[in-house]
């Protein structure tokens, strides 16, 4: 029978120094792998702000990257950013509204965000695109040091922050248990569809596997 | 033939006070009322902070809730916050890796954290479930006083924000087209599963209809 599991790791103990932090960053790093989006909060003039992007992982080291030409990401050189990675896994309806919730995966980080320098960042870039979409990068037109200049990279190491997960189902008060009321889970997922080819697709091309084979998140 | 489209609203253009306002509204409540989850960005001593949440629209009015105790509300009251629904559509794959995108729907709201009194919580409660789950709330045991005092709940005015949207094939640089490499869209999203039933259920219950049509997003 399935339990309700409500794990959280503490804050702060991500680094790899003892045996309880190895087993949070696994489960860290299992959320991060995951899924490739990610939010990221920021300060801008001492106002909050927020913005969805792509992350990848690089052993102990988190990446994002954007046009150099972005507000936010020219805002947050060298400063303090929050990023969470969240999987929502259902809907969790319970016999009272109050115990009504949700199943999910979530991430927490903090970090200073680094800007990685030109000459790394095609390495990076690669990692990213190895890591979305295995397969692709090779069949590309490849970067062009302008491409690259365009683009901005940032890291942050993976040692601050907290996991938290819940699974299973409702948990009620014990007389409402008594009750004649629906209660249960609605698991929820992101799915992919049939991939829609560009109309401007030469005549005959047809879908490569890395595309025909392609699953959300970390491929190795 | 599919055109790529990115449409971004200016942002503090989401008053209703003139035409193209209304336009921007528009699209910003299609987008909120799409999914219930959504992120919020908010400052705690100087440092950003981030927690995924659920939101309901009532008329011009974004609404968010959680427990008492929590400290992220706790600290937010009359706070500035920065608050984020996003829906990604699909990974864009391009002929160079430059013009890789993704398609998505995005709303960035900003305000001020308004709580909710005691006694005007009850009511956005219920318009809480009915808007997440329509024809439960009834079926429920009622909320008692201590889990109404448990539960904080505030609002923002969707007054400040804009809405960025990205649909359609890649585009890319004119003489990319003629190699003979595969670009399309992977289409993304968010499904529902088959509910599970609460091993605990009373015996013989069927899974109810409000439960059976589940759908996310807001259902008027």
């Amino acid at each position: 029978m399935p339990k309700e599991e409500l794990r959280q790791t503490p804050r702060t103990k991500l680094v790899r120094n003892h045996r309880r932090a190895e087993y949070d960053r696994e489960v860290v790093n299992d959320i991060i792998d995951a899924t490739p989006m990610c939010y990221m909060s920021y300060i801008i003039d001492g106002r909050p702000y927020l913005t969805p992007t792509f992350q990848w992982r690089d052993g102990d080291t988190i990446y994002w990257h954007g046009s150099s030409a972005s507000r936010f990401l020219r805002q947050i050189v060298g400063k303090e950013v929050c990023m969470v990675v969240t999987l929502f896994d259902g809907l969790v309806l319970a016999r009272s509204a109050f115990h009504h919730s949700a199943n999910y995966r979530s991430v927490m980080l903090f970090g200073e965000a680094t800007q990685i320098s030109d000459e790394d960042k095609d390495e990076h870039l690669k990692k990213f695109v190895d890591n979305l979409i295995p397969g692709r990068w090779e069949t590309l037109r490849p970067m062009t040091d302008k491409e690259v200049k365009a683009t901005t990279v940032f890291s942050m190491p993976i040692d601050e922050g907290s996991a938290k997960i819940r699974t299973g189902p409702p948990v009620d008060d014990d007389e409402d248990y008594e009750l004649p009321i629906w209660a249960g889970v609605l698991p929820m997922k992101q799915v992919l569809e049939a991939p829609e080819p560009d109309p401007k697709n030469l005549a005959g091309l047809e879908v490569p596997e890395h595309v025909r084979n392609f699953e959300l998140g970390k491929h190795d």
